[in-house]
């Protein structure tokens, strides 16, 4: 197989959509904004070695790796439109394997494949780019938690690294309008609350923290990759748990049970 | 210097944009698309010990990343808008080197900095996509050529490998509705002129090639990493060659001074 066939095979695999004019194939793919709306554009890389090893199945790293992005898009409260993929690696039947779970995830949330870049090497890389759209002004950002909101998190904390990332696409659309600030939990609670906060200005107290079961308060507080949403609000839909509240202070300090929470979250240059 | 430091800098440094509602520092950038356009998408990777070596300084890289998916856009006919950098390094001071290249083309185009991802790893690779932006129908496609439209090609062809990109961005915008189908010259004449044909479902021949002065023949029609504008229609703008016609034939099929050409132009999964 070549670049040419595996493009070709990609493109009639890649879900139909009316807003792409002009999808895999040409020097860039032509999007067609609709009217009112606002993109969101998110990047995340996958890399062998940092992020994952090759003894995980190829489908499930090309469905984390967009399930990574599309997190984010959740975040903002947006609704994925495409995805933009380049990839390095050297197996094609592992590259087929890649996109058959990227591409699985795709359909099922509505994402097409509009284009992307292919490279040969040895050691696999990738990284997904993805669009979103959100109503003009309505997309939800990190800056706007005010003191006296809850705070809300999805789902329970502390998930083992291998476990399948369900982007909360629909809770992420229903906080339109209801939270006033959110932030997908990538990097550990303690760390992303901490750039909530800092971002808003305002400092939190955290109560308790729903932990996943089998997993440690440890993990729920430090460990990334729970892909979970972070909220705040006076309101919120069922099925979250309220965990504390954004008080006045210094900002992006976090108090857990009445002691200062260190931030031990995932920085990749942390020196 | 940590992650978070890395990233304030570049917020600093980037662009100002009126259309970019949010930039770097959210789960996402959020872009409000103009009345009447549409949007070019077009990523490209480089990869050290594939695309380059750390012998070269981190800021022509930076420049180049930026300048090769800046050529798709001019292909397309498009004005860039901003751009996403996906970055794995481990050394500091070579990230900020190569942003460094990359900004400075970035401020001459009016490309603004929108986001990106930062991972550590010891292996260098980088991944620019660019968001260009045409009016509603006018982005320039591959797949227009006609039989009977003459072919042109911007600059000289065979270029050395570590000579300075010039995005054609000036002349992609000047071929709107000029030009009937156009494609960059990124992996050679021969492979790229092939791919314009087959989507255009005609034949070519070429009479002339515009050589640079110490390269080669087989450099100019085979070489990679061109990144002039190759395209076809009726007129040209000044400062263009004409290298050839569009003929009815095989689609696909290139014949150089009444010879078939082959195509031996760059394609990474060739086997």
């Amino acid at each position: 197989m070549n670049e040419l066939d595996l493009v070709d095979r990609l493109r009639r695999l890649s879900l139909p959509s009316t807003d792409l004019i002009l999808g895999i194939g040409d020097d860039c793919a032509i999007y067609r904004p609709r009217a009112g709306e606002e993109l969101l554009f998110t990047t995340d890389q996958m890399i062998e070695g940092v992020h994952f090893t090759r003894k995980q199945p190829a489908s499930s790293i090309g469905e984390r790796a967009l399930a990574r992005s599309l997190s984010d898009i959740a975040a903002m409260g947006g609704e994925p439109r495409f995805c933009i993929v380049a990839m390095a690696a050297a197996d094609t039947k592992w590259i087929n394997d890649f996109y058959r779970g990227l591409l699985r995830l795709a359909k099922r949330t509505g994402t097409t494949l509009a284009g992307g870049d292919l490279a040969r090497d040895e050691k696999v890389r990738c990284d997904v780019m993805v669009c979103g759209s959100a109503p003009r002004g309505k997309a939800l950002r990190r800056d706007g938690a005010r003191v006296g909101d809850s705070i809300f998190v999805s789902g329970r904390l502390g998930k083992p690294w291998d476990r399948r990332i369900e982007p909360r696409l629909e809770l992420g659309k229903s906080l339109r309008g209801l939270a006033t600030a959110c932030i997908d939990l990538s990097d550990g609670l303690s760390l992303d609350l901490h750039r909530l906060c800092a971002a808003s200005g305002v400092a939190a107290e955290i109560d308790r923290v729903p932990v996943m079961k089998g997993s440690s308060i440890e993990r729920a507080l430090h460990g990334g990759e729970d892909y979970e949403l972070l909220f705040t609000g006076t309101k919120a839909p069922k099925g979250v748990t309220r965990i504390g509240r954004v008080v006045r202070g210094e900002a992006g300090k976090i108090q857990f049970q009445g002691r200062l929470l260190e931030r031990r979250g995932y920085d990749h240059f942390y020196e």
